[in-house]
């Protein structure tokens, strides 16, 4: 997929009012399974998932809020975001006096609506801009929201893409949010995208892709894989993909995983600006992963990081904020993440006194009329030294200052002329 | 103690004639007892500590050079700094070309007298500013110091805070500078604030404050109590504790002492400008803790430290460089370090899958009127990840960058909520 | 030797065609016998080597190219860069377009001409400026190379500089470049003047030298002496040891060798403008001693590194390039780093509780009268504080941030005072 088709599925998706729960996440996952096949798992209200009880299922059909002459002054037929996610039914006349408690505004973004929810509190709400809410008269106002709050399901999907081992990476990404695009439609366009780009590439690891709620999903995954958690081996959350600004990577709780280490050297060997933070236990859904009872090696990559940029959590996080290129450079990096994990492997040298003649075996011969010749040449030199036992290829790229790819390709032609032997991983 | 009352202190301790042994030290260390019970030990003369001998106690009771009209030129009774520590008595007559080997001056500080000391060679001498020696005609002078060098005692003490276990933690402060108010009546200040204060807390560690002379009395406080040092759990010593320059920490020769770790915490959470340096066999008695055989985790508190501004080891360290509200601000932090000694301690996440449910506990909602919510939210997060049995609350202050107290609380509130439990110190 | 008598000895090999093999190897090792005695190895053509098998040896007389009038354009005997080394021998008439596959120039230094060679191709060739080739006319040239390339011997030499252990210093040099004074006569001379001032000096260690063509030679050494490598603590490659560039230390593969700390630390502490890198598989001759199979402590010290001067292996790498007082600069770091490998002992403090009394026995006294005192007592104190049988005397120059000799002298005066015990090495 290229960023211009996935900016076409965050368009697609933008439209439809997502929540912890409910028929928008499932619709969103339908059209998530028309590019990639689906696991959908519903999990019935009540369900006690870890510290957690999966909620009750809400919907909304209509919302509104109507002045005396009628007109809907707060429409959630024209964003969703002007409801506060699980809102109770409601339907009454009340004086703006009495319905102003209920309503959200952002003072200091006065031409934006917030995005709020409620989801533990049985309670409703309306969001709107501040110059709306300063521009409404005072008056009885026909209130009303159309939702249900009832036993049902949480709702999430996966969707393996299967290795030559069990060993697990885990893309995972929330898809809980109403109309915001950026958060999160971007990181889960870029996820499909990348699902469909491994599937063509038979990936030594296996793949699982987790569609699913914020926190509650990730909780309630977590719940229900207890024992197989321990085949994951890397991870990445993805989210707040396809904003302008630069690729932020976020570790692991570890701090030195492998995926830790493979993403801060993507990063710094493309030339790429970036920014590569710490852990903290505050943000997406690595705070899941990385609690300490699982501690699993999984980190986060964004652009402009949870909570970094003015649009987030507003009306402004729309399809016009993420850009086509970004995330197309978002998947990009992924991939190449992807290809160190897949690739990083320890070598070795079977002529380790003194360097090999590589002239003999035709392995400066064969690289002679490319222009990256020296990189290439430094690779082999590079592999054939580091090959001991103790070092796999991200060290030697970490070390040389190459990127991986080279290093990879150096390790091929050395295999392949008997110099190299792969140590079992 | 307030600032204020510490510098009373000081001023009144000020005009005393400290030496390492002698009456300047008893009478001190009575005064010193009105504010808090003391234990004052007397050393004989000839008594083997560790690689030295306690030497014989010196007393003077007046020193002066007269001039042929008879006025006293120089005089003992104006600042007891005019006579060299430990001289010998004179009484004698003689040219001022005779006399001069025995003048100190400071010739780049010409308006000053500085401090000399000369406990281990049997000689006398005299100091003066420059500017006075420049003005004393040739002739003779009478030359006379009442003192004695004699057997006698060393003296030093000790206050017990009791706690509730028998490890320790060393307060120290050299207490045989004469009159020199930074150099050290300052910290002998903050030491007895520090002890008052205490006493109210009933502290976890017992506090003990040794008061004695500097490198002598520590080395003698050491030989007497060889077998009990391994009680000390931490340890600060206190020096130059009121110019107003910023704090100084000196780490432990261990470098990574639970002090040292304690003290850079606070220093850099507190937001104040302060400096940390590493250890180094020099200044005051962690030279003596510290030595490789004791290796104590002892590290030194000072404003600007040893040496390293002009008043130091002159008349103008006098109670006016002594700053009231430089007194208040490090009693402050070495109550702020003592408060992360008392504190740190190492708990259990008892739900450390996923996040537990705060909002259920009520730990958001207990929280939602506070101006500090998003510090104290992120201090439990942080708490509640790193609560695996292998960090410590300043471990996780450290990694949080957050200030210790937040986090404490939030231990707390944790704790409270039955979501931790205390690991067994 | 001094800088000027390493400059003549640089100046009298610069016109000998060495090779990796062949006759001026052979005169170059007779001329350094005249200044230290060398065992000169000769090993046959075929030996197999390590990965390698000895070349044939390659001896040349005469080489040009005669234009239509008879003259030399291209002349050996004027310089032997102008012929490529290793070439085979040739006698024809060709036309320039004919000639010009077999011309090296280097288009973007017109002036210079570049030096190539051809080991292990049998081919020939001519190095010339640009700016002659340029001024070539068409026509049939005169093409005359008369070299041997037969059975025969690869030469290189050792000179030990026995110690009172076996353990070694390794310090190894090429002498396969024909005339390129910097790379490497400069290292040559560089290592003859230590050799020389090593003798003199009665070593702890047994010092090596090495003294053979680059890569192959290294490469016969080790396999020659494949069982006694381990007897090897420490080792120095020099190299380009004489342009007026600063010195660059380039480290060993361990990376923390002793040799490398105390390179970095004579380099630090004396204050000279140098770098040091970390090591990389390109290079001298550490590529072969710093092979993963051998992975011997050995380091590389240069000035300008490898390859990183416009000269480099061009016919502007002469004698001229190299300065006297540069050779002398290279030779004093490298007696300043051989002391610090010879002095580097641990001792323990046998007084270790608290400091000993120094005044007492006039380990203050006996330094009183000299201007760097307190730079000598900062370093008996730094020596007793560390020498608790962790810490070698390096360690205590490095925390100390004091030069080795002050902290070796210091030691020197506690361990005659008895308060210091050298621990066995």
């Amino acid at each position: 997929m290229t960023g211009p088709e996935m900016h076409d599925l965050v368009r697609r998706l933008y439209p439809l009012c997502r929540s912890i729960t409910g028929d928008g996440v499932r619709r969103t996952l339908e059209i998530l399974a028309e590019s990639v096949p689906l696991d959908v798992h519903e999990v019935p209200t009540g369900t006690e998932v870890l510290d957690w009880t999966v909620p009750k299922e809400w919907n909304i059909r209509d919302a509104y809020v109507k002045d005396a002459a009628g007109r809907r002054v707060i429409d959630f037929a024209e964003s969703n975001l002007h409801v506060v996610g699980y809102s109770t039914p409601v339907s009454a006349v009340m004086s703006l006096a009495e319905l102003r408690p209920h309503l959200h505004t952002l003072p200091d973004q006065p031409a934006l609506t917030p995005y709020r929810t409620a989801y533990y509190a049985e309670t409703w709400g309306f969001c709107l801009a501040a110059d709306t809410l300063a521009a409404l008269p005072e008056g009885d106002y026909e209130v009303r929201i159309d939702s249900t709050l009832a036993e049902g399901h949480l709702t999430y999907a996966e969707h393996v893409v299967p290795g030559r081992v069990a060993d697990e990476v885990l893309i995972s990404c929330h898809v809980c949010h109403p109309s915001l695009a950026n958060d999160n439609l971007a990181g889960v366009a870029v996820a499909v995208a990348l699902a469909r780009r491994l599937a063509r590439a038979e990936p030594w690891h296996t793949y699982r892709f987790l569609f699913a709620p914020g926190t509650i999903g990730a909780i309630t995954w977590l719940a229900r894989n207890r024992e197989r958690v321990d085949r994951i081996r890397h991870g990445l959350v993805l989210a707040c993909a396809g904003d302008a600004g630069p690729l932020t990577y976020k570790r692991s709780r570890r701090g030195d995983a492998a995926v830790d280490r493979a993403a801060a050297h993507v990063l710094r060997a493309s030339g790429r600006p970036h920014t590569v933070n710490d852990f903290s236990p505050y943000g997406y859904d690595e705070r899941q992963f990385c609690s300490p009872g699982f501690d699993l090696p999984v980190g986060s990559l964004t652009r402009t990081p949870y909570a970094g940029y003015p649009e987030y959590h507003t009306s402004a996080d729309d399809p016009g904020l993420v850009r086509p290129e970004a995330l197309a450079d978002t998947l990009e990096a992924c991939w190449e993440i992807v290809q160190v994990l897949e690739g990083d492997r320890r070598y070795l040298n079977l002529s380790p006194y003194g360097e090999p003649q590589l002239g003999r075996r035709g392995l400066y011969g064969s690289l002679g009329g490319r222009s990256d010749t020296e990189q290439a040449q430094m690779a082999m030199l590079w592999v054939l030294n580091l090959s001991d036992g103790e070092h796999g290829l991200l060290d030697v790229a970490e070390r040389a200052g190459l990127p991986f790819p080279v290093v990879a390709e150096a390790a091929r032609a050395l295999q392949g002329a008997g110099l190299l032997k792969e140590r079992a991983r």
